[in-house]
Protein backbone atom coordinates (compact mmCIF):
# COMPACT_ATOMS: atom_id res chain seq x y z
CA UNK A 1 0.00 0.00 0.00
CA UNK A 2 1.28 3.38 -0.96
CA UNK A 3 1.46 5.71 1.87
CA UNK A 4 1.32 9.82 0.12
CA UNK A 5 3.95 11.34 1.60
CA UNK A 6 3.99 15.41 2.07
CA UNK A 7 6.32 15.83 -1.04
CA UNK A 8 3.86 13.14 -3.44
CA UNK A 9 1.12 15.55 -1.71
CA UNK A 10 2.64 18.70 -2.87
CA UNK A 11 3.37 16.75 -5.95
CA UNK A 12 -0.53 16.34 -6.76
CA UNK A 13 -1.29 19.69 -5.75
CA UNK A 14 1.04 21.72 -8.29
CA UNK A 15 -0.05 19.12 -10.41
CA UNK A 16 -3.84 20.83 -10.16
CA UNK A 17 -2.72 24.26 -9.98
CA UNK A 18 -1.22 24.24 -13.18
CA UNK A 19 -4.19 23.24 -14.63
CA UNK A 20 -5.93 25.75 -12.42
CA UNK A 21 -3.64 27.90 -14.07
CA UNK A 22 -4.33 27.42 -17.54
CA UNK A 23 -7.84 27.45 -17.02
CA UNK A 24 -7.68 31.05 -15.71
CA UNK A 25 -9.14 30.01 -12.06
CA UNK A 26 -7.89 30.53 -8.65
CA UNK A 27 -7.98 27.37 -6.77
CA UNK A 28 -7.78 25.95 -2.92
CA UNK A 29 -6.49 22.38 -3.08
CA UNK A 30 -6.58 20.17 0.31
CA UNK A 31 -5.13 17.08 0.63
CA UNK A 32 -6.19 13.96 3.81
CA UNK A 33 -4.52 10.94 4.75
CA UNK A 34 -6.23 7.59 4.76
CA UNK A 35 -7.34 8.79 7.93
CA UNK A 36 -8.93 11.76 6.91
CA UNK A 37 -6.20 13.81 8.83
CA UNK A 38 -5.06 17.04 6.66
CA UNK A 39 -1.74 16.66 4.70
CA UNK A 40 -1.39 19.39 2.29
CA UNK A 41 -3.23 22.63 1.58
CA UNK A 42 -2.33 25.52 -0.77
CA UNK A 43 -3.93 28.50 -2.04
CA UNK A 44 -3.62 30.27 -4.87
CA UNK A 45 -3.54 34.14 -4.98
CA UNK A 46 -7.06 36.31 -4.84
CA UNK A 47 -8.73 32.64 -4.46
CA UNK A 48 -12.16 32.71 -2.75
CA UNK A 49 -11.95 32.55 0.89
CA UNK A 50 -15.05 30.47 1.05
CA UNK A 51 -13.63 27.97 -0.80
CA UNK A 52 -10.85 27.35 1.80
CA UNK A 53 -13.06 25.78 3.75
CA UNK A 54 -15.10 23.81 1.15
CA UNK A 55 -11.33 22.22 -0.64
CA UNK A 56 -11.10 20.89 3.03
CA UNK A 57 -14.27 19.53 3.52
CA UNK A 58 -14.86 18.01 -0.15
CA UNK A 59 -11.09 15.85 0.61
CA UNK A 60 -12.43 14.84 4.07
CA UNK A 61 -16.32 13.93 2.64
CA UNK A 62 -14.94 12.15 -0.12
CA UNK A 63 -12.37 10.21 2.29
CA UNK A 64 -15.20 9.11 5.11
CA UNK A 65 -17.26 7.29 2.38
CA UNK A 66 -14.38 6.65 -0.52
CA UNK A 67 -16.74 8.31 -3.33
CA UNK A 68 -16.29 11.51 -5.12
CA UNK A 69 -18.72 14.38 -3.65
CA UNK A 70 -20.41 14.84 -6.99
CA UNK A 71 -21.59 11.07 -6.25
CA UNK A 72 -22.62 11.78 -3.08
CA UNK A 73 -24.53 14.64 -3.90
CA UNK A 74 -26.19 12.68 -6.63
CA UNK A 75 -28.06 9.97 -3.71
CA UNK A 76 -28.24 12.74 -1.08
CA UNK A 77 -30.83 15.07 -2.65
CA UNK A 78 -34.42 15.33 -1.51
CA UNK A 79 -35.49 11.89 -3.55
CA UNK A 80 -31.94 10.10 -2.81
CA UNK A 81 -31.31 7.17 -0.52
CA UNK A 82 -29.38 8.88 1.51
CA UNK A 83 -31.19 12.29 2.25
CA UNK A 84 -29.65 14.91 4.75
CA UNK A 85 -25.95 12.69 5.17
CA UNK A 86 -24.17 16.12 4.61
CA UNK A 87 -25.79 17.04 8.39
CA UNK A 88 -23.34 14.20 10.02
CA UNK A 89 -19.69 14.48 10.45
CA UNK A 90 -19.59 18.01 11.11
CA UNK A 91 -21.13 18.85 7.48
CA UNK A 92 -20.38 17.28 4.56
CA UNK A 93 -20.07 18.83 0.90
CA UNK A 94 -22.28 16.95 -1.96
CA UNK A 95 -20.96 18.55 -5.30
CA UNK A 96 -18.49 17.74 -7.19
CA UNK A 97 -14.54 18.86 -6.38
CA UNK A 98 -13.68 16.28 -3.80
CA UNK A 99 -11.95 12.69 -5.23
CA UNK A 100 -10.46 9.28 -3.54
CA UNK A 101 -7.15 9.13 -3.93
CA UNK A 102 -6.32 5.53 -4.97
CA UNK A 103 -2.96 3.40 -5.63
CA UNK A 104 -2.49 0.92 -8.20
CA UNK A 105 -3.85 -1.72 -5.95
CA UNK A 106 -7.23 0.30 -6.20
CA UNK A 107 -6.98 1.35 -2.15
CA UNK A 108 -8.09 4.62 -0.97
CA UNK A 109 -4.77 6.02 0.37
CA UNK A 110 -5.67 9.70 0.72
CA UNK A 111 -8.25 12.03 -0.74
CA UNK A 112 -8.30 15.54 -2.42
CA UNK A 113 -10.41 18.60 -2.50
CA UNK A 114 -10.15 21.76 -4.62
CA UNK A 115 -12.63 24.54 -4.90
CA UNK A 116 -12.46 27.69 -6.29
CA UNK A 117 -14.46 27.71 -9.34
CA UNK A 118 -17.37 25.96 -10.51
CA UNK A 119 -18.29 22.37 -9.52
CA UNK A 120 -17.50 21.37 -13.34
CA UNK A 121 -13.76 22.92 -12.78
CA UNK A 122 -13.26 22.22 -9.59
CA UNK A 123 -13.68 18.65 -10.92
CA UNK A 124 -11.69 19.18 -13.76
CA UNK A 125 -8.86 20.04 -11.25
CA UNK A 126 -9.19 17.45 -9.38
CA UNK A 127 -8.61 14.85 -11.84
CA UNK A 128 -5.20 16.34 -12.65
CA UNK A 129 -4.33 16.08 -9.19
CA UNK A 130 -4.96 12.38 -8.73
CA UNK A 131 -3.69 11.63 -12.30
CA UNK A 132 -0.45 13.06 -10.89
CA UNK A 133 -0.27 10.41 -8.86
CA UNK B 1 -8.21 49.64 -4.76
CA UNK B 2 -10.67 51.51 -1.99
CA UNK B 3 -9.93 50.52 1.32
CA UNK B 4 -13.69 50.56 3.60
CA UNK B 5 -12.53 52.69 6.39
CA UNK B 6 -14.40 52.90 10.11
CA UNK B 7 -15.99 56.24 8.70
CA UNK B 8 -17.03 55.23 5.13
CA UNK B 9 -19.09 51.88 6.53
CA UNK B 10 -20.59 54.33 9.29
CA UNK B 11 -21.88 55.94 6.49
CA UNK B 12 -23.90 53.15 4.10
CA UNK B 13 -25.01 51.70 7.06
CA UNK B 14 -26.81 55.50 7.92
CA UNK B 15 -27.90 55.28 4.59
CA UNK B 16 -29.47 51.68 4.45
CA UNK B 17 -30.81 52.89 8.56
CA UNK B 18 -32.42 55.92 6.71
CA UNK B 19 -34.26 53.49 3.74
CA UNK B 20 -35.62 51.36 6.36
CA UNK B 21 -36.77 54.16 8.54
CA UNK B 22 -38.88 54.93 5.39
CA UNK B 23 -40.30 51.54 5.20
CA UNK B 24 -40.94 51.59 8.90
CA UNK B 25 -38.54 48.19 9.66
CA UNK B 26 -36.40 47.92 12.27
CA UNK B 27 -32.77 46.54 10.65
CA UNK B 28 -29.37 45.22 11.35
CA UNK B 29 -27.04 46.09 9.13
CA UNK B 30 -23.31 44.38 9.78
CA UNK B 31 -20.60 45.37 7.33
CA UNK B 32 -17.38 43.11 6.83
CA UNK B 33 -13.85 44.32 4.84
CA UNK B 34 -12.47 42.58 1.78
CA UNK B 35 -10.96 39.55 4.08
CA UNK B 36 -14.18 39.17 5.69
CA UNK B 37 -13.55 40.91 9.26
CA UNK B 38 -16.22 42.95 10.89
CA UNK B 39 -15.85 46.20 10.43
CA UNK B 40 -19.25 47.94 11.52
CA UNK B 41 -22.44 46.49 13.03
CA UNK B 42 -25.27 49.10 13.86
CA UNK B 43 -28.88 47.78 15.44
CA UNK B 44 -32.31 50.22 15.11
CA UNK B 45 -34.31 50.29 18.22
CA UNK B 46 -36.60 46.75 18.36
CA UNK B 47 -35.00 45.03 15.20
CA UNK B 48 -35.32 41.53 15.99
CA UNK B 49 -32.80 39.59 17.90
CA UNK B 50 -32.77 36.79 15.71
CA UNK B 51 -31.33 39.22 12.92
CA UNK B 52 -28.25 40.64 14.69
CA UNK B 53 -26.50 37.18 13.85
CA UNK B 54 -28.36 37.13 10.56
CA UNK B 55 -27.12 40.19 9.11
CA UNK B 56 -23.26 39.48 9.87
CA UNK B 57 -23.63 36.02 8.59
CA UNK B 58 -25.23 37.12 5.24
CA UNK B 59 -22.25 39.85 5.14
CA UNK B 60 -19.41 37.18 5.42
CA UNK B 61 -21.45 34.79 2.83
CA UNK B 62 -22.00 37.61 0.80
CA UNK B 63 -17.71 38.41 0.77
CA UNK B 64 -16.79 34.99 1.04
CA UNK B 65 -18.05 33.96 -2.39
CA UNK B 66 -18.22 37.16 -3.58
CA UNK B 67 -22.20 36.85 -4.71
CA UNK B 68 -25.49 38.82 -3.50
CA UNK B 69 -26.75 35.94 -0.66
CA UNK B 70 -29.92 36.30 -2.99
CA UNK B 71 -27.76 34.23 -5.58
CA UNK B 72 -26.14 32.17 -3.88
CA UNK B 73 -29.31 30.95 -2.42
CA UNK B 74 -31.06 30.41 -6.29
CA UNK B 75 -28.00 27.60 -7.10
CA UNK B 76 -27.91 25.79 -4.06
CA UNK B 77 -31.47 24.54 -3.75
CA UNK B 78 -31.95 21.04 -3.98
CA UNK B 79 -31.81 21.30 -7.60
CA UNK B 80 -28.63 23.48 -8.29
CA UNK B 81 -25.16 22.89 -8.82
CA UNK B 82 -23.75 23.88 -5.23
CA UNK B 83 -26.87 22.27 -3.19
CA UNK B 84 -25.77 22.00 0.65
CA UNK B 85 -23.11 24.71 0.88
CA UNK B 86 -25.05 26.31 3.84
CA UNK B 87 -23.18 23.99 5.75
CA UNK B 88 -19.64 25.41 5.00
CA UNK B 89 -17.59 27.88 6.64
CA UNK B 90 -19.28 27.61 9.71
CA UNK B 91 -22.82 28.50 8.72
CA UNK B 92 -24.09 30.59 5.05
CA UNK B 93 -27.12 32.18 4.38
CA UNK B 94 -28.83 31.28 1.45
CA UNK B 95 -31.60 34.24 1.13
CA UNK B 96 -31.72 37.76 0.24
CA UNK B 97 -30.08 40.65 2.58
CA UNK B 98 -26.36 40.04 1.61
CA UNK B 99 -24.79 42.18 -1.05
CA UNK B 100 -20.94 42.89 -1.69
CA UNK B 101 -19.57 46.34 -1.75
CA UNK B 102 -17.45 46.80 -4.97
CA UNK B 103 -15.07 49.70 -5.84
CA UNK B 104 -15.40 51.70 -9.24
CA UNK B 105 -12.40 49.15 -10.71
CA UNK B 106 -15.33 46.51 -9.56
CA UNK B 107 -13.15 44.68 -7.07
CA UNK B 108 -14.76 43.41 -3.87
CA UNK B 109 -13.43 45.58 -1.09
CA UNK B 110 -16.37 44.78 1.55
CA UNK B 111 -19.72 43.27 1.79
CA UNK B 112 -22.65 44.67 3.54
CA UNK B 113 -25.79 42.26 5.28
CA UNK B 114 -28.94 43.53 6.47
CA UNK B 115 -31.97 41.81 8.19
CA UNK B 116 -34.62 42.63 9.95
CA UNK B 117 -37.73 42.62 7.19
CA UNK B 118 -38.57 40.39 4.62
CA UNK B 119 -36.19 39.08 1.95
CA UNK B 120 -37.17 41.69 -0.12
CA UNK B 121 -36.75 44.51 2.61
CA UNK B 122 -33.65 43.34 3.39
CA UNK B 123 -32.23 43.44 -0.50
CA UNK B 124 -33.90 46.95 -0.80
CA UNK B 125 -31.59 48.44 2.82
CA UNK B 126 -28.38 46.85 1.48
CA UNK B 127 -29.32 48.27 -2.05
CA UNK B 128 -29.20 51.54 -0.15
CA UNK B 129 -25.93 51.18 1.44
CA UNK B 130 -23.81 50.03 -1.08
CA UNK B 131 -25.13 52.86 -3.24
CA UNK B 132 -23.88 55.15 -0.87
CA UNK B 133 -20.24 54.08 -1.20
CA UNK C 1 -34.91 54.43 32.29
CA UNK C 2 -32.79 55.28 29.84
CA UNK C 3 -32.54 52.68 26.39
CA UNK C 4 -29.60 52.97 24.80
CA UNK C 5 -30.76 53.77 20.82
CA UNK C 6 -28.57 52.87 17.81
CA UNK C 7 -27.79 57.02 17.60
CA UNK C 8 -26.83 57.43 21.17
CA UNK C 9 -24.31 54.12 21.02
CA UNK C 10 -22.85 55.39 17.54
CA UNK C 11 -22.06 58.83 19.44
CA UNK C 12 -20.36 56.84 23.11
CA UNK C 13 -18.33 54.70 20.43
CA UNK C 14 -17.19 57.50 18.75
CA UNK C 15 -16.10 59.32 21.60
CA UNK C 16 -14.03 56.82 22.29
CA UNK C 17 -12.20 56.70 18.74
CA UNK C 18 -11.83 59.74 18.88
CA UNK C 19 -9.79 59.46 22.47
CA UNK C 20 -8.11 56.43 20.48
CA UNK C 21 -7.14 58.51 17.79
CA UNK C 22 -5.59 61.24 20.36
CA UNK C 23 -3.20 58.10 21.81
CA UNK C 24 -2.73 56.75 18.40
CA UNK C 25 -4.13 53.59 19.25
CA UNK C 26 -6.84 51.50 16.41
CA UNK C 27 -9.19 50.52 18.61
CA UNK C 28 -12.08 47.97 17.67
CA UNK C 29 -15.56 49.17 20.11
CA UNK C 30 -18.95 46.94 20.75
CA UNK C 31 -22.14 48.32 22.57
CA UNK C 32 -24.17 45.84 23.92
CA UNK C 33 -28.13 46.70 24.90
CA UNK C 34 -28.91 45.80 28.64
CA UNK C 35 -30.14 42.35 27.86
CA UNK C 36 -26.24 41.68 26.11
CA UNK C 37 -27.80 41.60 22.38
CA UNK C 38 -25.22 43.80 20.23
CA UNK C 39 -26.03 47.14 19.48
CA UNK C 40 -23.08 49.13 17.84
CA UNK C 41 -19.35 47.85 16.99
CA UNK C 42 -16.92 49.81 15.22
CA UNK C 43 -13.47 49.14 13.71
CA UNK C 44 -10.74 51.88 13.20
CA UNK C 45 -8.54 50.86 10.30
CA UNK C 46 -5.52 48.30 11.16
CA UNK C 47 -7.16 47.55 14.88
CA UNK C 48 -6.11 44.48 15.53
CA UNK C 49 -7.68 41.62 14.18
CA UNK C 50 -8.04 39.50 17.20
CA UNK C 51 -9.56 42.25 19.12
CA UNK C 52 -12.85 42.02 17.11
CA UNK C 53 -14.00 39.71 19.12
CA UNK C 54 -12.17 40.83 22.47
CA UNK C 55 -14.29 43.84 21.99
CA UNK C 56 -17.90 42.22 22.00
CA UNK C 57 -16.54 39.52 24.61
CA UNK C 58 -15.43 42.57 26.82
CA UNK C 59 -19.02 44.51 26.18
CA UNK C 60 -21.28 40.63 27.25
CA UNK C 61 -18.90 40.04 29.94
CA UNK C 62 -19.54 43.30 31.34
CA UNK C 63 -22.94 43.03 30.94
CA UNK C 64 -23.68 39.92 32.20
CA UNK C 65 -22.18 41.05 35.63
CA UNK C 66 -22.89 44.37 35.73
CA UNK C 67 -19.16 44.61 36.88
CA UNK C 68 -16.33 46.13 34.75
CA UNK C 69 -14.03 43.36 33.09
CA UNK C 70 -10.92 44.40 34.96
CA UNK C 71 -12.92 43.58 38.09
CA UNK C 72 -13.84 40.94 36.95
CA UNK C 73 -10.62 39.59 36.22
CA UNK C 74 -8.51 40.03 39.89
CA UNK C 75 -11.86 37.99 41.40
CA UNK C 76 -11.25 34.88 38.67
CA UNK C 77 -7.54 33.96 38.99
CA UNK C 78 -6.26 31.06 40.38
CA UNK C 79 -6.14 32.52 44.02
CA UNK C 80 -9.79 34.37 44.04
CA UNK C 81 -13.08 33.24 44.76
CA UNK C 82 -14.51 32.58 41.61
CA UNK C 83 -11.58 31.13 39.79
CA UNK C 84 -12.99 29.80 36.71
CA UNK C 85 -15.79 31.51 35.74
CA UNK C 86 -14.43 32.57 32.14
CA UNK C 87 -15.33 29.40 31.00
CA UNK C 88 -18.87 30.00 31.49
CA UNK C 89 -21.52 31.80 28.93
CA UNK C 90 -19.47 30.88 25.64
CA UNK C 91 -15.91 32.33 27.44
CA UNK C 92 -15.73 35.74 29.38
CA UNK C 93 -12.88 37.81 28.85
CA UNK C 94 -11.23 38.81 32.52
CA UNK C 95 -8.83 41.87 31.78
CA UNK C 96 -9.80 45.65 31.15
CA UNK C 97 -11.88 47.11 28.45
CA UNK C 98 -15.24 45.86 29.56
CA UNK C 99 -17.74 48.45 31.19
CA UNK C 100 -20.86 48.45 32.38
CA UNK C 101 -23.05 52.00 30.68
CA UNK C 102 -25.29 53.12 33.65
CA UNK C 103 -28.19 55.90 33.52
CA UNK C 104 -28.39 58.73 35.75
CA UNK C 105 -30.32 56.77 38.19
CA UNK C 106 -27.79 54.10 38.40
CA UNK C 107 -29.41 51.43 36.27
CA UNK C 108 -26.93 49.42 34.02
CA UNK C 109 -28.51 49.87 30.35
CA UNK C 110 -25.97 48.30 28.73
CA UNK C 111 -22.39 47.78 28.25
CA UNK C 112 -19.12 48.88 26.30
CA UNK C 113 -16.37 46.81 25.26
CA UNK C 114 -12.95 48.09 24.34
CA UNK C 115 -9.69 46.05 22.44
CA UNK C 116 -6.71 47.36 20.37
CA UNK C 117 -4.48 48.53 22.61
CA UNK C 118 -2.88 47.32 26.12
CA UNK C 119 -5.55 46.84 28.81
CA UNK C 120 -4.56 50.55 30.37
CA UNK C 121 -5.53 52.00 27.05
CA UNK C 122 -8.63 49.98 26.42
CA UNK C 123 -9.94 51.42 29.73
CA UNK C 124 -9.09 54.72 29.41
CA UNK C 125 -11.14 54.38 25.60
CA UNK C 126 -14.22 52.83 27.31
CA UNK C 127 -13.81 55.40 30.12
CA UNK C 128 -14.26 58.10 27.43
CA UNK C 129 -17.49 56.14 25.84
CA UNK C 130 -19.41 55.80 28.68
CA UNK C 131 -18.80 59.32 30.02
CA UNK C 132 -20.30 60.36 26.85
CA UNK C 133 -23.57 59.21 27.61
CA UNK D 1 3.75 45.76 0.70
CA UNK D 2 4.52 41.93 -0.15
CA UNK D 3 1.70 39.86 -0.74
CA UNK D 4 2.45 36.31 0.13
CA UNK D 5 1.92 33.93 -2.16
CA UNK D 6 1.22 30.50 -2.94
CA UNK D 7 4.86 29.52 -3.96
CA UNK D 8 6.09 32.11 -1.17
CA UNK D 9 4.25 29.93 1.43
CA UNK D 10 5.66 26.44 0.12
CA UNK D 11 9.12 27.63 0.06
CA UNK D 12 9.18 29.42 3.22
CA UNK D 13 7.40 25.62 4.79
CA UNK D 14 10.04 23.60 3.14
CA UNK D 15 13.13 25.61 4.62
CA UNK D 16 10.54 24.75 8.08
CA UNK D 17 10.86 20.91 6.89
CA UNK D 18 14.71 20.70 6.19
CA UNK D 19 15.60 21.97 9.29
CA UNK D 20 12.93 20.05 11.10
CA UNK D 21 14.46 17.00 9.05
CA UNK D 22 17.85 18.05 10.56
CA UNK D 23 16.72 17.88 14.25
CA UNK D 24 14.90 14.68 12.78
CA UNK D 25 11.20 16.08 14.01
CA UNK D 26 8.07 15.58 11.71
CA UNK D 27 6.11 18.47 11.64
CA UNK D 28 2.96 20.22 10.94
CA UNK D 29 3.58 24.06 9.22
CA UNK D 30 0.86 26.30 8.78
CA UNK D 31 0.84 29.84 6.79
CA UNK D 32 -2.14 32.19 6.63
CA UNK D 33 -1.88 35.17 5.03
CA UNK D 34 -2.29 38.65 6.42
CA UNK D 35 -5.93 38.53 6.98
CA UNK D 36 -5.41 35.35 8.73
CA UNK D 37 -6.55 33.08 6.32
CA UNK D 38 -5.06 29.65 6.03
CA UNK D 39 -2.60 29.83 2.76
CA UNK D 40 -0.52 26.63 2.91
CA UNK D 41 -0.28 23.64 5.62
CA UNK D 42 2.05 20.57 4.89
CA UNK D 43 2.91 17.90 7.23
CA UNK D 44 5.46 15.36 7.77
CA UNK D 45 5.00 11.80 7.79
CA UNK D 46 4.40 10.54 11.27
CA UNK D 47 4.01 14.19 12.68
CA UNK D 48 1.72 14.36 15.41
CA UNK D 49 -2.12 14.27 14.54
CA UNK D 50 -2.88 16.18 17.46
CA UNK D 51 -0.51 18.99 16.31
CA UNK D 52 -2.83 19.65 12.40
CA UNK D 53 -4.88 21.67 15.06
CA UNK D 54 -2.37 23.67 16.65
CA UNK D 55 -0.29 24.26 13.81
CA UNK D 56 -2.87 26.48 12.17
CA UNK D 57 -4.01 27.75 15.44
CA UNK D 58 -0.84 29.28 16.45
CA UNK D 59 -0.23 31.02 13.10
CA UNK D 60 -4.01 32.48 13.64
CA UNK D 61 -3.09 33.74 16.67
CA UNK D 62 0.15 35.22 15.87
CA UNK D 63 -1.62 36.87 13.01
CA UNK D 64 -4.42 37.70 14.92
CA UNK D 65 -2.38 39.88 17.63
CA UNK D 66 1.13 40.18 15.35
CA UNK D 67 2.61 38.57 18.13
CA UNK D 68 5.03 35.34 19.04
CA UNK D 69 2.76 32.85 19.96
CA UNK D 70 5.18 32.99 23.31
CA UNK D 71 5.29 36.14 23.54
CA UNK D 72 1.31 35.64 24.06
CA UNK D 73 2.06 32.97 26.38
CA UNK D 74 4.10 35.37 28.68
CA UNK D 75 1.56 38.02 29.35
CA UNK D 76 -1.57 35.55 29.48
CA UNK D 77 -0.41 33.70 32.86
CA UNK D 78 -2.28 34.16 36.01
CA UNK D 79 -0.18 36.79 37.03
CA UNK D 80 -0.23 38.80 33.63
CA UNK D 81 -2.11 41.84 32.25
CA UNK D 82 -4.11 39.44 29.33
CA UNK D 83 -5.05 36.45 31.67
CA UNK D 84 -7.71 34.69 30.44
CA UNK D 85 -7.16 35.86 26.58
CA UNK D 86 -6.66 31.89 25.22
CA UNK D 87 -10.50 31.69 25.80
CA UNK D 88 -11.28 34.32 23.10
CA UNK D 89 -11.76 33.95 18.71
CA UNK D 90 -12.42 30.43 19.07
CA UNK D 91 -9.37 29.23 21.06
CA UNK D 92 -5.56 30.64 21.19
CA UNK D 93 -2.20 29.19 21.67
CA UNK D 94 -0.14 30.43 24.05
CA UNK D 95 3.38 28.56 23.72
CA UNK D 96 5.80 28.94 21.16
CA UNK D 97 5.63 27.95 17.90
CA UNK D 98 3.69 30.73 16.27
CA UNK D 99 5.33 33.94 14.59
CA UNK D 100 4.12 36.99 12.36
CA UNK D 101 6.06 37.03 9.24
CA UNK D 102 6.97 40.96 8.18
CA UNK D 103 8.35 41.82 4.98
CA UNK D 104 11.13 44.34 4.85
CA UNK D 105 9.17 47.74 5.78
CA UNK D 106 8.24 45.54 9.24
CA UNK D 107 4.45 44.88 7.99
CA UNK D 108 3.31 41.89 8.88
CA UNK D 109 2.07 39.89 5.76
CA UNK D 110 1.14 36.41 7.51
CA UNK D 111 2.10 34.13 10.21
CA UNK D 112 3.46 30.68 10.34
CA UNK D 113 2.24 28.18 13.20
CA UNK D 114 5.03 24.90 13.78
CA UNK D 115 3.57 21.84 15.79
CA UNK D 116 5.03 18.74 16.41
CA UNK D 117 8.11 18.69 18.45
CA UNK D 118 8.65 20.44 22.02
CA UNK D 119 8.35 24.54 22.27
CA UNK D 120 11.63 25.16 21.65
CA UNK D 121 11.51 22.80 18.72
CA UNK D 122 8.61 24.27 16.98
CA UNK D 123 10.03 28.12 17.19
CA UNK D 124 13.44 26.64 15.64
CA UNK D 125 11.60 25.25 12.82
CA UNK D 126 9.12 28.61 12.66
CA UNK D 127 12.42 30.67 12.69
CA UNK D 128 13.92 28.85 9.99
CA UNK D 129 10.35 29.41 8.24
CA UNK D 130 10.40 33.12 8.52
CA UNK D 131 14.24 33.89 7.80
CA UNK D 132 13.90 31.85 4.21
CA UNK D 133 11.22 34.76 3.42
Amino acid sequence: MTTLSREIAARLADAGHRVAEDIEVAMNIAIVDAAGHLLHFSRAHDALLGCIDLAQRKAKTSLLFHLPTATLGRISRPDGPIYGIEWSNGGLVSFGGGLPITDSDGRVIGAVGVSGGTADQDVLVADACTAAL
